[in-house]
């Protein structure tokens, strides 16, 4: 058996998600259906985080097993023939036996894209959502400062998600500024389900002087959702990318 | 009688350009729908450039002439109600009487976007084209040197165009790389139809070694189209701005 690993990128717009849904379409299952098309059987890929409906993907990471090996650049250039032109395999690569994308992944990057503006432009309409031009992102960045370590995440958890415990650890989190831009970029072990987009929504209270610093700081101490702000919209994230140890990289030695 | 400037966006991508067509849909006839909607009355804007079908406009400027004044964010957000997402009026700004968004334009910036990558992600996708990564970007430098000036660029006029000469002046032309995204900007006082994106396709086939400089200094001296590289797609590029005198700005003052 061959283990291949797939880093997959999308435009979420068209599609409720990354799982296979019964009622809607979820990539996994376009991505699975593409595969089907170019092996010619029947293909189930795992992937290493749920992104919600909306939500877009550069970096997502797949593991899916083969009964033998498959060159590398014909399961890229083969799949992606399959493809709809919104969802590509950007690479794939051989991994160890064993190896699952979503149990073995050691963190994930999220990226959350603004533009400063009155009105947003159509060019970054798919991408990005509209900060307001007087957003206090010094405050912001205040509050962000808070998020590295490890903390209950409950008030950032969409409501729905079965969650077994809602401690989660934050490596970095940063806001970048370009111009008009604005990014949030956020390393973390893990994430609860909406926890990027709530930790935007709540950002962006403290930027509009709704919200202090330090009651940020007090909803990353196990408070109820309520307590946090709204979910920012799906359209400005992106999945950027899921790391592992690279000693997974490489087929099996013996 | 009131004359208006707007400031247009749009993604190309489901347009055939921008000029008003018979057959088929152009950015133009959305505007003046819109326009028409929220006035009560049909109204005609005049474009500072005709965009090609599939190209996008981050700053188209229009003009349009009212029977009296109209609050300019009353026609931003009122127009914006009318449109559809992919266009949209990003400011509006009286102008004095005779101004004419084509006749007066000093110069225009379009951006040509593109990205170095064995796939294009779907997220660069609908906006830049992708460039092999190993692209010679600085022999495509060296060429890009030779356009600032007035050039006879009829090597790269788009066949078909009925051009009444083919000189035009271009006032800066470079080329900005940051990681894996470059990007092509130029500015100048007018652009034959076709042309940026010829320019484009050309200075590539030099970042391929399948062209010298020297060759393509030639190809600015009135050439025929046929010499010259092939025409790179629309997705890739963007008018980004019409320069104006700013005498223009203001309503009159008498």
């Amino acid at each position: 058996m061959a283990v291949y690993r797939l880093i997959v990128a999308y435009r979420g717009t068209a599609y409720a998600g990354w799982q296979r849904q019964s009622n809607a379409l979820g990539v996994q299952q376009v991505l699975e259906e593409a595969l089907a098309g170019l092996l010619g059987r029947a293909v189930s890929v795992v992937g290493a985080g749920r992104t919600d409906a909306g939500v877009h993907a550069r970096g997502q990471a797949v593991h899916l097993c083969l009964p033998g090996p498959f060159p590398e650049k014909g399961l890229v250039f083969g799949t992606n023939h399959y493809l709809t032109a919104d969802v590509r395999v950007m690479a794939a690569e051989s991994v160890k036996t064993g190896f699952h994308a979503r149990k073995h992944a050691l963190s994930k990057e999220y990226r959350y894209h603004l533009v400063r503006a009155r009105v947003l432009s159509p060019v970054d309409a798919l991408f990005a959502v509209r900060a307001q031009p007087d957003l206090d992102l010094a405050a912001v960045r205040r509050a962000t400062e808070l998020l590295p370590g490890r903390h209950d995440f409950s008030a950032f958890a969409l409501s729905g998600g079965a969650h077994t415990q809602p401690w989660r650890r934050i490596l970095e989190a940063e806001w970048h500024e370009e111009g008009p831009r604005i990014t949030f970029r956020v390393v973390g072990e893990g994430f609860l389900r909406g926890m990027v987009r709530a930790l935007v929504g709540t950002l962006l209270e403290v930027g509009r002087g709704r919200r202090s610093v330090s009651d940020f700081g007090e909803l990353l101490t196990g408070r109820p959702r309520a307590e946090a702000g709204p979910t920012a919209p799906p359209e400005g994230l992106i999945l950027q990318r899921v790391d592992y140890d690279p000693l997974w990289e490489g087929p099996e030695g013996d």
